[in-house]
């Protein structure tokens, strides 16, 4: 690996072999969240088992990790099972489970990457400021894995307002790294996609018990775009579409230093009151 | 049921009980694909036999179906199997396969929808015409199932130019209902969110060999919307984000005649020049 291997977010996505398909690994301090871990951590900790695993071929194509129930601070076992492979593409089934409970489920597709004809078609938002021009976003009082991000946020888009007065909508602009730094790879962008603040934070300004429920993540790039990429901040956009009937819908995208997608993510959010 | 049991697509999503969390079925001439049946159509028998179980608690939020391998035209199994029910939610795992081999494989949540504060934050398209003044899409020379879907386009979005001029963009809007009309629910809308043709198709302009290899669908309604919308055309609009090294990502929205989105969904396809 071309990163120390101390940096927190290999440490929190460090496993051990324990079995056929199956590992084991600890969630890491910091990461914490409310309760339990953050959930894109949880995320890359589930890609990085199928990255390890020997039958494993090709690229993270998607990731989908639905969060069934809450994960305890402690150790975790997972299992990722390739369950198909065929030609070009390979379909695996993850889990996360804690002494035999199932905490977080999930499935991933990985695939070879290859020359073809093809486009960009969104762009990423113009008359974004430099990242060196804009306030580091606060981290008192917010979980710590907070921390573990460097995020400067477009003015006026900053997640949490906290003066409870709704706004018409709920999209932020934002500059995002790791902190510290660490070169982009698949297991910090499937962490980093889920690092956008829940967005009925951002629309009613103010904060209020929500969870993830289901989070896919697709990834538009190969392990060499990513590494272009290096440290570099990655400019985030993050947008609900519906607030309904305590659950709203939830769509990132991540855009490198120069203006590729690299990773969409779209997510079901649970909100009370 | 208030739709007449004859539906081709309540045929297709006929499910036989045949164990624990198991269901047998059998694919439909009616929606018939290229090769083996429409994607749409195995989501909602995925879906089906979700609510078929007698565990079953709650609304459909999420439905991530990853088609893993062909199915062939004939008998399949499901298993749907509650992994974690919790108190608001409820966490699936599904399968679909054929003498033992997965074919398509996939996870859902269900939950309890509740009245809380909520806002619609996206709006449908605007300007577009009634399905009444545009003309039906036509049907020729593709396969069975789009026969099952009244598809009307917004003028010059229609999918196949055939003509092989790249565009600019990827974008569809169209109105769009079962064919013949059913009543609108949650089956039916899994079914139609996989109804839109490939973004490649459109942003080239040219047919090529293509594949669905994950899809997630998010219900935004509870039945008592899906059946206030009856048999009337939805709104659909489709675009794609980006087209690199083989695969595309592709998002629709699905809005009621009165614009409410009522669903969205993400998916990543696979394509060859």
């Amino acid at each position: 690996m071309a990163h120390a291997p101390e940096h927190p977010l290999d440490q929190a996505t460090q496993l051990d072999p324990v079995g056929e398909h199956r590992w084991q690994g600890a969630t890491h301090t910091a990461y914490a969240n409310m309760v339990g871990p953050f959930g894109g951590v949880t995320c890359a900790v589930l890609l990085k088992a199928a990255l390890l695993h020997p039958a494993r071929q090709g690229e993270p194509i998607a990731l989908t990790v639905n969060f069934a129930g809450p994960v305890a601070n402690g150790p975790f076992e997972i299992e990722a099972r390739p369950l198909r492979t065929n030609r070009s593409t390979q379909h695996w089934s993850l889990m996360l489970s804690q002494e035999g409970v199932p905490c977080t489920t999930g499935s991933a597709v990985f695939a070879d990457r290859r020359p073809t004809w093809g486009a960009p078609e969104s762009q990423p938002p113009p008359a974004m400021p430099d990242p060196q021009t804009l306030p580091a976003a606060p981290q008192e009082g917010r979980p710590a894995w907070v921390r573990c991000y460097d995020m400067r946020f477009a003015p006026g888009e900053e997640a949490f307002g906290l003066d409870g007065q709704e706004q018409a909508h709920s999209r932020s602009r934002l500059w995002v790294r790791d902190a510290p730094p660490r070169p982009l790879d698949a297991v910090a962008l499937a962490a980093m996609a889920d690092s956008f603040f829940p967005r009925v934070f951002v629309r009613r300004r103010r904060v209020a018990p929500i969870g993830t429920i289901t989070l896919s993540t697709y990834f538009h790039a190969d392990a060499a775009l990513l590494a272009a990429q290096g440290e570099r901040h990655l400019l985030g956009v993050a947008q609900a579409q519906v607030f309904r009937q305590g659950y709203h819908d939830q769509t990132a995208t991540l855009w490198s230093h120069d203006g590729h997608l690299l990773a969409s993510a779209h997510q079901m959010v649970y909100y009370r009151d």
